[in-house]
């Protein structure tokens, strides 16, 4: 693996994770793959560091870190993420898989959630990243989940999208009402039971998720019931091979015609991806259309539909439970089946449903499990690294921080300048240069490297004070003698590595800048916190509230439907940056 | 084909057209097909009237359009619709085919539009139909369209989006701007030239709509370039045969993050559908990942992705023109690459963009097609049968309804009066039942055939007061003794067919319902206009008053993404009637 002879050299380079070829801010290659010139090949390499450096016939040099290398040619394919190296943490040699295929799946019968569907409280998905992340696992890997306690109001469903993506306007709506009012005379509305199916199969692209919001239900009868469509579909492999096969090759007209509306659709029941894997499953009687083969191909199709169909009946793959008022229902429009039991008709239910899809779903679950992973990692710099290294100061690199973030706190600080007092020097920690070679002369730009790293999951707010933080202390050293007379000798030392207080124009430039004031107030509680009898509190004091600015920020994005964003990839690339 | 013993027996009980098997309002079928017994049979067949009749081994009967079974059988596979029947304009028997595939485009390189792009003003777009359903076509031949003329203001693109779909949000919110201001002290914005590629293959499913609507292009270059990626891949096909079949069965990961955002979708560059035939392109050199196979799979992967990026970047294939401020261009992301030429960073350039689905543009020009179809179907008939058959009165049928409108005209009727007046006695032609059947003494029901015809395109405030037209007849003769005293013979003979007088507890019964007084006036209008002497114009003076009603209707349908809409499948089937 070491031998870059053994890689395919455009794939290499393809991944080259250097910021000539890849925007730092999101990632997005910064060249075409027709950039690069016909015969390229690596010329030198060496490992060093646990990296591979590579020098390519065009003079372009790339450095790969060995772990990822690895664990991207490994035997693992398919296998679930490499865990990131917060040094890296970009899409480079990262494969996260296909999520949509049965293989990143639990398939499921009904005797599986014998002690319970999987769901959550509304209040606590609301309040609780984890339970959040639970929530919307659940939907990814079993297909559903249930909310319990959503407020049975008119449009909450859309407040349950919300939380994790955009609503699927159809030409039912932005929503429609599953409602039953018992009226004899009107044979619009019934009771009947409805068999297991996928809605809107008629659509190209199908809506991906589905949800069902239950406002009132006080019928006898009336059960939800759902079937996991790949389990089926993997009985039917199983069973009848050919009829599985048959099922994925032959392209099945659905159709839905009213006054306002003509849609057609031509997709398999069963569809797989290149490699076979079970990946989508259209089924909907009443919207087939009519199927054009031959007469023997058509039998053939109709008696592997007909055993799939009954496959989708057994009751050991029928889960059955009840949506009571305030019950929202969440659920994988392309796997899960769902059904209804029927019910008597003078009892009232009402449901509000609406659609959405699967890849957002799945965003919001990505940056939900990356904040996990940006407190654990920085747990683990306070408790680690960070309370190891002490910087020419009486006291830790760990404990100075917490101790600014005290200090922050007590000032009444927003939570957000608690945050970037508590994280302003984790650059010493990441980057090139360390802190030490901070100290022996070396300037380790320790501002801009931890609001670089820091951006990837804080907002400005929070990045830009720390980005300016040592530029305020060469700024108050020019405005502010006294505050110059003050500094400590290590910070006195360091001074001169960074560049010394700042002439009349750096100060005036300085002090335009949107987070000028918020970088003065940080570098305040930065120069105080060196306490060496301070009784501060752990890293564990600060995590909610770095929790809840993270979790604000991913809402914040969520809800910005209504406004202009950033504009996609026509703008180019550099454009992306944020 | 005649013999029903050549036929697949599932497939034609499946498409069985009768009102037990299929819902009349929507075509959804009635029943699952796991209903059907195993080992039906077909148990008698014969031919009559251009229809096969059925008797099944389980009882039932269908009855098949001799026509629509041809065409359904016959050997043009994949050809297009099968014409209408009014008599039978629903689902059974016809197969739209997959709009999606190469067989449904016309591809094309860039010489091809050496006359023009395919192009409309926006004022034209929004008056006339023809003009609306010439550039939905183009959009889904061609891939794309140009609007000229559309308000250059601020959000004015989802009002576009409006007229034949809804919006698909996405992280960059409901819609982005592409906006470049010169500012050299800012990187976030380029001038540079962004190559070929489509939007969003990190979604899953993929936006497959694009709108960009220019608000100002006041900057040197940035003129926008197309490329037909269907026409690329179909190169690719013929000069590199394994090439693209590498690159239709590579699934290739698609990644895209920034803080609140991490999609990951894994799709091929080319996707096939299950006979082989191009489906979806996917090309975006800044997002793929990092694939994970064999060195020598990647190779062979790179060679193919380079060659056919090469072939996207022909001259001949590339269509540049330039957007004006009004310009809005429509295209499919699925199939269409975009570009932009470099420009001068001192021009200001603002565009706004929004994503949508091809199946609601479909659906929207199936509408206006329909709609087309429909005034054709009733113009055919006032000037056909409708002016041959006397029924009894001085005029034809068709003087008598274009007098009945005439009347409802002059007496200041709205638009659904007039259109209900012109078209009250449709049903005399439709139906098992004839007008000449009627006056011998059967009653053909023509006021409830009419409507149901009618409902096909028409709303209830068109279809009910015809529905309740006989009914009129027999509350007036109930309520006004004057009334019934001025019948003309003809319609005092029917009178007797359709039931006589109503009774007190019929005619409160009538009166209470919401068209009753519509239904009231419109027979008024249908008894005076029996006139031989009147100078009645023809179909064409009231056919673009239908065509509005009918561009209303769709347009109201289109707007009420806001409210609540029917239930989809889920609340079962009789609930779709509307």
């Amino acid at each position: 693996m070491s031998d870059p002879r053994a890689l395919s050299g455009y794939w290499l380079r393809d991944n080259c994770p250097c910021a000539e070829c890849r925007d730092p801010g999101n990632d997005q290659k910064l060249f075409q793959i027709t950039d690069l010139p016909a015969g390229l090949a690596v010329r030198e390499s060496t490992e060093q560091d646990g990296h591979l450096a590579v020098l390519w016939s065009d003079g372009h040099r790339s450095r790969y870190p060995l772990a990822r290398l690895a664990a991207a040619t490994g035997p693992g394919l398919g296998d679930p993420d490499v865990p990131a190296d917060p040094d890296t943490a970009d899409t480079a040699l990262r494969h996260p898989g296909d999520h949509r295929t049965e293989a990143a799946k639990r398939l499921w019968r009904a005797a599986d959630f014998a002690a319970g569907v999987p769901e959550a409280h509304w209040d606590a998905y609301l309040a609780d990243p984890a339970e959040r992340a639970a929530v919307l696992r659940a939907v990814r890997h079993l297909g559903f989940a249930v909310l319990r306690g959503v407020p049975a109001t008119d449009r909450q469903v859309l407040a349950v999208v919300r939380t994790f993506g955009h609503v699927r306007v159809t030409n039912y709506g932005e929503l429609f009402d599953v409602r039953v009012e018992p009226d004899p005379n009107n044979l619009a509305f019934t009771s009947a039971a409805v068999a297991p199916h996928t809605d809107n199969p008629y659509r190209d692209p199908v809506p991906t998720l589905q949800l069902l919001h239950c406002l009132e239900n006080a019928a006898e009868g009336g059960d939800s019931g759902l079937v996991d469509g790949f389990a089926a579909a993997d009985l039917l492999r199983t069973e009848a091979p050919a009829d599985f096969a048959l099922l994925t090759r032959t392209p099945v007209p659905f159709v839905f015609r009213d006054r306002t509306t003509e849609l057609h659709a031509e997709r398999p029941l069963i569809e797989t991806d290149a490699l076979g894997r079970i990946r989508e499953i259209r089924f909907n009687n009443r919207s087939i259309g009519t199927l054009r083969l031959p007469a023997a191909d058509l039998d053939a199709f109709y008696a592997a539909y007909r055993r799939f169909a009954g496959i989708t009946l057994r009751p050991e793959l029928r889960l059955t439970f009840r949506l009571d008022p305030g019950d929202c229902l969440v659920f994988d429009n392309t796997r899960l089946l769902h059904a209804r039991t029927a019910f008597d008709r003078d009892g009232r239910r009402h449901l509000q449903g609406c659609y959405a899809d699967l890849d957002s779903l799945a965003s919001a679950l990505a940056v939900l499990d990356r904040h996990t992973e940006a407190l654990d990692t920085l747990q683990e710099l306070f408790e680690g690294a960070g309370a190891a290294e002490y910087l020419g100061e009486a006291v830790t690199q760990a404990e100075h921080m917490r101790q600014a973030a005290l200090l922050a706190q007590r000032d009444g600080a927003p939570a957000h300048l608690v945050a970037a007092a508590l994280l302003h020097d984790v650059g010493h920690f990441h980057g090139a240069v360390t802190g030490a070679q901070l100290m022996a002369g070396t300037d380790n730009r320790h501002s801009r490297t931890g609001a670089d790293l820091l951006a990837r999951w804080f907002g400005p707010e929070v990045t830009e004070p720390i980005r300016l933080h040592v530029d305020a202390k060469r700024y108050l050293c020019a405005v502010e003698p006294e505050y110059r007379a003050g500094l400590s000798e290590a910070s006195e030392h360091t001074l001169r590595v960074q560049g010394g207080p700042m002439d009349t124009g750096e100060a005036a430039a300085f002090a335009a800048l949107p987070a000028a004031a918020d970088a003065v107030a940080l570098r305040r509680w930065d120069d105080r916190a060196k306490s060496t009898d301070a009784d501060t509190p752990g890293f564990d004091h600060f995590r909610p509230l770095l929790a809840d600015l993270l979790a604000a920020g991913a809402a914040g994005a969520a809800g910005t439907a209504g406004t202009g964003g950033a504009a996609p990839e026509l703008c180019g690339t550099a454009e992306r940056r944020r």
